[in-house]
């Protein structure tokens, strides 16, 4: 757990000088990415379009996520990007991170609320004032679809059923620094069993998230970490997930060298999850449930930063572990 | 153009007690398709997990269409499921289609109006009426983000631009038809160029488009249709498209024989994109575009439709044609 880096942006230690001189720096590689045509534009901060350079990184690194889990045995489930806002609700992110959540808002009117936004768009005004919340979220996490979808099938074994699950996640963060999107696509294996059995998990992933910043010849450390609560209360949340080491990532210098980015993270729920979602083992008690998440835009950026902005000039070990022809 | 099929539903000449037999028929395939375990239901309309069966299937699809496609040249884009609200309001999909738009909406308030959204959930109330509308809305076609991304790179040549881009897309309507998700992928090529090389580019992918029902053993049609303008301003631009031949569709019987669903889209926008995004061929023109679409939950969906719920016994030309091992 000795990390050689900084605490990353966004953690309780980072100053807010620090946390300037980082998001300069990650601006810098940002305007880069994107004349060089590796990022696309897209006029707002956060969301970028991919070129084909691009996608074969994060295509890559996804094929490696898969190399990593071959013989787990993993369920794959594919989820589309928003998911039932109850669920969202039951999953207490609105308690927890409201400020990241995105709700899906739809216009249920007729033909003059039709009329209504016709006049404002002609006027340059909101027209979105009679936008409705629908049963809609965006999905913050692309797991977490996934407990509701296992709880309904019964209970699960003690040494544990893993699911594969890849999805585009969303949480509103506007940032110039590349490292942190808005919209991003994270690959990650969840397991759902008994309590040693997860905490084997955590140690597996924690290897192979090591593993795979080897092989890609990627500078990285692991540290504990904490999801970023919101408010008062939620400094109490990440202060004691910290001192239960509940959540470990995986570092590497992405936006600048003093604060490293989470390319990857390993998190253990204990029962919390089981509870919430009514996750039982065979003896009906609450199943513990850990997850690892895979950031594919983040280990993309990290390729870029390390290894240049010619993706055919990345070393040949690198290129040959993402499978680029 | 000739269809042994009815017209589609949401097509004006549907009438009310075909959409009910149609929906009652496209209802019971549903609740085949998550009984068997091939979709996952998430508990609400339009919205739904995908088994590995489902995945093999899209991602078989992708391929022919990839397949297809080779040898066109197409420069590769993609984007994630959201995008500028301005730039959805620039296309007139809020003016066109207001009830098919999802707009993200955000906190931006404090810890007052955190206290607010904690004392709203444990009362079990709405606790969405501090959600404001951010500057992102749902991507309702997977090609939207293109044009903005090319004019940005000054003019196209006249023999034409050709655009891969894959994504998903929303659309608010909640529907017991498995075809009419609310959130679903499109695998789209873009043209952007001169007006003959454009509507050559139409005709080449009718072709391939009926090209790859056969080659999956799908029955199949092609049948001149229109967009789903909403109110009785788009009922006008809904016959005048028509009328002008500028949407053809692919439909493969999908929820009911008697009610095809568009698996693929081919469309001719004249010049109306070329001058909404300043697109333009090298004499300064407004340049043509077309622009076909593949479905790819559609086309899942009509596999399974047609040849079962088991993959497994799929006609081997079929999961040839698919490369599903």
């Amino acid at each position: 757990m000795n990390a050689p880096f900084p605490a990353p942006i966004g953690q309780p230690s980072g100053s807010t000088s620090a946390r300037e001189q980082h998001l300069a720096s990650a601006s810098r590689f940002r305007d880069r990415l994107i004349g060089a045509g590796v990022l696309l534009d897209m006029g707002v901060e956060g969301a970028y379009g991919r070129s084909e350079a691009f996608d074969a990184a994060t295509e890559g690194v996804d094929r490696l996520f898969v190399a990593l889990s071959a013989g787990d045995g993993a369920e794959a489930m594919r989820f589309p990007p928003g998911f039932p806002r109850t669920s969202l609700e039951k999953a207490g992110y609105p308690k927890n991170f409201p400020n990241l959540v995105g709700t899906i808002h739809c216009f249920c009117g007729d033909a003059a609320g039709h009329r209504r936004i016709l006049s404002c768009l002609d006027a340059g005004e909101d027209w979105t004032d009679q936008q409705q919340t629908s049963d809609l979220a965006m999905t913050p996490a692309a797991c977490y679809p996934v407990y509701g979808a296992v709880a309904a099938r019964g209970p699960v074994p003690v040494d544990g059923k893993r699911v594969d699950v890849i999805g585009w996640c969303f949480r509103q963060e506007p940032s110039p620094d590349p490292a942190r999107m808005r919209m991003f696509r994270m690959h990650e294996q969840v397991f759902i069993g008994g309590e040693e059995a997860a905490q084997d998990f955590r140690a597996q992933w924690l290897d192979r998230a090591r593993d795979a910043a080897g092989r890609l010849q990627l500078p990285h450390a692991v540290d504990d970490a904490n999801d970023p609560f919101f408010g008062r209360t939620g400094q109490l949340m990440a202060a004691s997930q910290r001192e239960r080491a509940l959540k470990q990532e995986l570092l590497i210098p992405v936006g600048s060298d003093a604060s490293p980015t989470a390319c990857a993270s390993v998190n253990y729920h204990v029962d919390g999850f089981g509870k919430t979602w009514g996750l039982r083992l065979p003896d009906g008690a609450p199943a513990h449930t850990a997850c690892v998440g895979f950031g594919l835009e983040r280990w993309a950026l990290a390729l870029f930063r390390h290894h240049g902005l010619d993706q055919r000039a990345w070393p040949v070990g690198v290129r040959a572990t993402l499978g680029l022809a």
